[in-house]
């Protein structure tokens, strides 16, 4: 079995104060305010609500919806798990909070002006978006991994994204608005690339701490409606103002609207006795802005947007039901949230790009995220052992009186209690 | 006794999906984006801000405000109950996911141009407006309905909605901006007959799930807190750009804030010890919103505002305290959230009709939703049986470890959990 | 031993509503809307977008961010102990409510136009900072006070606090945007002035309840996360429109980012085994926004934001671990939610004032502070004997089912439960 070095005391430090220090030199260098715009466009009051330049911060509501997606959404649609939730919500920040530093600077290195990078609200907005390629990918490893193993998963993903952005939407000139397929299906196959490389033999048969309670099920909820509400601000916040943001926002509005319903359908048609599953209704509601994204600003039409919707909530539940298992048993990916249904399958079919294309972007993909999978899973970066995995406290501080009380639970030893009082 | 037929494997997917499919036929024919605006304003430099068509996007951050109170502020609200929360986030997000779809639809039916709805961010929010009706009747039935027969009633209701939306508003020209009358009266009117059709003499002494736990009366408040944040905008999102728009944020916010003041001293002030209960600081703290919401755009001037909050507030204290006992004991009326303490007196105090108009108003109000009340009543719908009433598992799957440990708490029967070990 | 009279039966409904009252009197003499900017501005089209006064719904967005930071920032925040959860949402809703409409008229009464105060959008995000100070005073002296004693303290330090702002904005002409010194450090020092007047010997060696429990602190991460994704409007949002109100934006948005992973990785370098606190996560995180605050409109380029953002993050969590021990047993300050850490120190970096003149701000605030903190001690207003100290039930209404459990886990009595079925 592999040797674990989980004690965070100097590595996880030394890893999170270097690179940050490094980010900052990098910004003393090369990153200055986009401070230019509010003259430039003065003139054009036509537009004056409906260009992103007419004042600095007209995006800014837009950009704190997707914020708020990437810290609460993300955060907490991964709290379901019963004694993981420190984990989910605080390491979601930590990553977030490195990658959109990391994110903006990578993301315009390829086009800057006199060898700056003037950091504006679109810009800012572009930054959490690719910290959401890493906050998918880490829902797909949630558990199994060390802090310093996702720190270096952000740097590393990150790193590919931007390159695969600019070749995607810059290069090949392909649009993808709300990145179905640059942002979802990129993170998603990262993610379980990375899970089939970590993959436990150990944790073949499920393991006590991989449920959720009643209470964290709850948790989870904040996270998924915030995701559900504020979706057409994921997909539309770049889009080309006016006409094409509104269709962005209706389309992806009517696309969740029907995704539910079909998400519900589904759910309660495959579970015994026709009983709803948290699980589904926690992600597979989500699909249809995952779907939607790519064509979001196009001319589809809102009942085309809602055929879209339905599509991805019935592929996304009967993901979640049928194939997640087959995933882990058959091709040693064990996949927590189960990223491939609500990022992957969706993601896919929201891609323009045809199956053949898609297949062929992915096996491209998943070989090159394997390799950098590899370095992950050295011993030194403190992967847990299989016994502590989805356990906050082998890297978080975790009160005592819940430790009890899991003991309690577990053993049946209520003596301790008594001590309490 | 009624027979019961809770097993939704078939009946329930088949009417979403029923549902949605007819509506997404609707919408082929007859919905379009509304992709005008942008232009046919673009001469008005001078109102570019003041305006909602200066940019079909201006409206967008007050739509969110209200997305929020609807899918959070409502689902939050009302997972005070200990073992009905994911009930109460899961169906309120299904059911204004189908309500917005269908309320946009036959809100616009009246008056369309070339034969055609064209779907703009200020009927979004008019859809999410026609979603609040029936969310409050849900309050009302709370624990005691099964998801067929809330689909069914979210039919029904939006529909009737906007019908009377209609004459009231269209035809007999009454301005009834924060919707007091409309809405709230309304939706708590409809849940109440509903209640009244439904009466359990089962649940006559209370049931040992309609009760709080610590931690679901924490979930309660962030919906409270947000729909107390939010109101502002659900009572200004449509007024009158300029001035009007400016009175409705103004009069809500102090209204509001007075309120909240009322709420913690009637509470204290009714209940033993003088402690605050729970329930009064949900629920009660809201009423101001929803008083003020008729006249919000009105010249009352801030001191009016508070006088209005502060009325509304005890007045709700008090119903919840004294009131909602009675109308579950005389008249068969078991209200589980209490809605006509929060949205039935406000809104009645807060609509322009004087009392024996209001009174006449709901009467036949009454008279008409007891008859699709009726409706509902058919065995086939699913009702749950008394002794599974305010209980999720009923309708969904819940953690393991959960029902044990509920039947620990209640039984005192320990040794299951030795076995979870 | 002091005597305690803790039944607000009749103290706090008469406090409460007698506050109301005279606030409601006060507003029919002197408050009215500010219904004149829509039309005085109608020619400066350039500016359309980059003044407040354009539209009067210009700042809205940005006062619904601050709005949630007030709510449901600090009103989560502190729900991290096990019992107290009511208290810190609950109460911060009342002192906020409260504080909005006493903050609204006190920092006006200086610059009436023609005996009139006209209430703004801007004005109302500028009452909400004022009710930030009572808000971190609050977490210095929670679960030590009663309601009544709060109430007191609100009206107290508002009132201060708007002389003290207006001699430091208006008369001393200093530039504080963000506001670290006026409204962080004045808060901070003057709660643990009242925390040091309010030493309570019976709680040198803590209390049983002044403990988190898992889910509590997963409720305190939605707090955490709302200040730390909105804290860049709280310092932009009444800057300068235009450049200065980007830069506010970008600044803080990378201070907290910096912030962030010094926080934790100081976090996970002072706990043993390198584990991350839960107590550092919520609140060190933060501690980047409140130093970047005075400078968060100047050109102190992004790297410089991020510089300060560091060092408020290793500060910060640094006092928490060693700090908050020391104040409390050598100083006999025992501040409960390390708002020392939080909102004092960091505020002091931020303060444009060198150590020294620092130093005597707060040892003169400290002094005067003092004083009214000797108010507060009044054994009338009902402040809970050291027992009952951190426990909802001497002020809220519990779940019977809680007590029972609570009961359970501290002497292990079972019976009880039985009874139960």
């Amino acid at each position: 079995m592999p040797s674990y070095a989980t004690n965070m005391r100097l590595k996880f430090p030394i890893l999170a104060l270097t690179l940050e220090a490094v980010t900052i030199v990098l910004y003393a260098l090369l990153v200055v305010y986009d401070t230019g715009d509010a003259h430039g466009h003065d003139g054009s009051h036509a537009e004056s609500n409906t260009t992103h330049s007419s004042s600095p911060m007209t995006l800014y509501p837009m950009f704190q919806d997707v914020h708020v997606m990437i810290f609460i959404g993300f955060g907490f649609l991964m709290t379901f798990l019963k004694r993981y939730g420190f984990s989910s919500v605080g390491i979601n920040l930590l990553l977030a909070a490195f990658g959109l530093q990391w994110g903006l600077l990578l993301q315009n290195i390829w086009h800057m002006h006199d060898g700056k990078i003037r950091v504006s609200i679109e810009k800012m907005i572009n930054a959490d978006f690719s910290t959401a390629t890493v906050l998918i990918s880490f829902g797909a490893v949630l558990g199994k991994t060390s802090p310093v193993q996702l720190l270096i998963m952000t740097l590393l993903e990150i790193t590919i994204f931007c390159i695969n952005e600019h070749l995607v939407v810059e290069v090949l000139n392909v649009s993808d608005v709300g990145a179905s397929m640059t942002i979802h299906a990129f993170g998603a196959y990262f993610g379980l690339a990375v899970a089939g490389v970590l993959y436990r033999p150990g944790l073949r048969n499920g393991h006590e701490n991989e449920v959720s309670v009643y209470h964290s099920d709850l948790f989870a909820m904040i996270g998924t409606v915030y995701l559900w509400m504020f979706w057409p601000s994921f997909n539309s916040a770049i889009a080309e103002p006016g006409d094409p943001q509104l269709r962005a926002v209706i389309n992806t509005y009517f696309s969740l609207a029907a995704c539910a319903l079909a998400a519900y359908a589904t759910s309660s048609l495959v579970e015994k006795k026709g009983k709803l599953d948290m699980v589904h209704i926690q992600n597979a509601t989500l699909a249809g802005g995952v779907a939607v994204g790519t064509c979001a600003d196009m001319d589809i039409q809102p009942f085309g947007a809602m055929a879209i919707g339905i599509t991805a909530g019935v592929i996304s539940t009967v993901g979640f039901k049928f194939l997640t298992p087959i995933l882990a048993s058959k091709l040693g990916i064990q996949d927590t949230c189960g990223v491939h249904n609500l990022h992957g399958m969706p993601g896919i079919l929201g891609g323009l790009a045809g199956i053949l294309l898609a297949a062929l972007y992915i096996a491209s993909m998943g070989f090159c995220y394997y390799q950098y999978g590899l370095i992950m899973k050295i011993p030194f970066w403190g992967q847990p052992p299989d016994q502590n995995c989805f356990d906050d406290s082998i890297f978080w501080e975790v009160p005592e009186e819940e430790e009890e009380n899991e003991e309690r639970l577990t053993h049946g030893d209520y003596s301790k209690t008594k001590t309490e009082a």
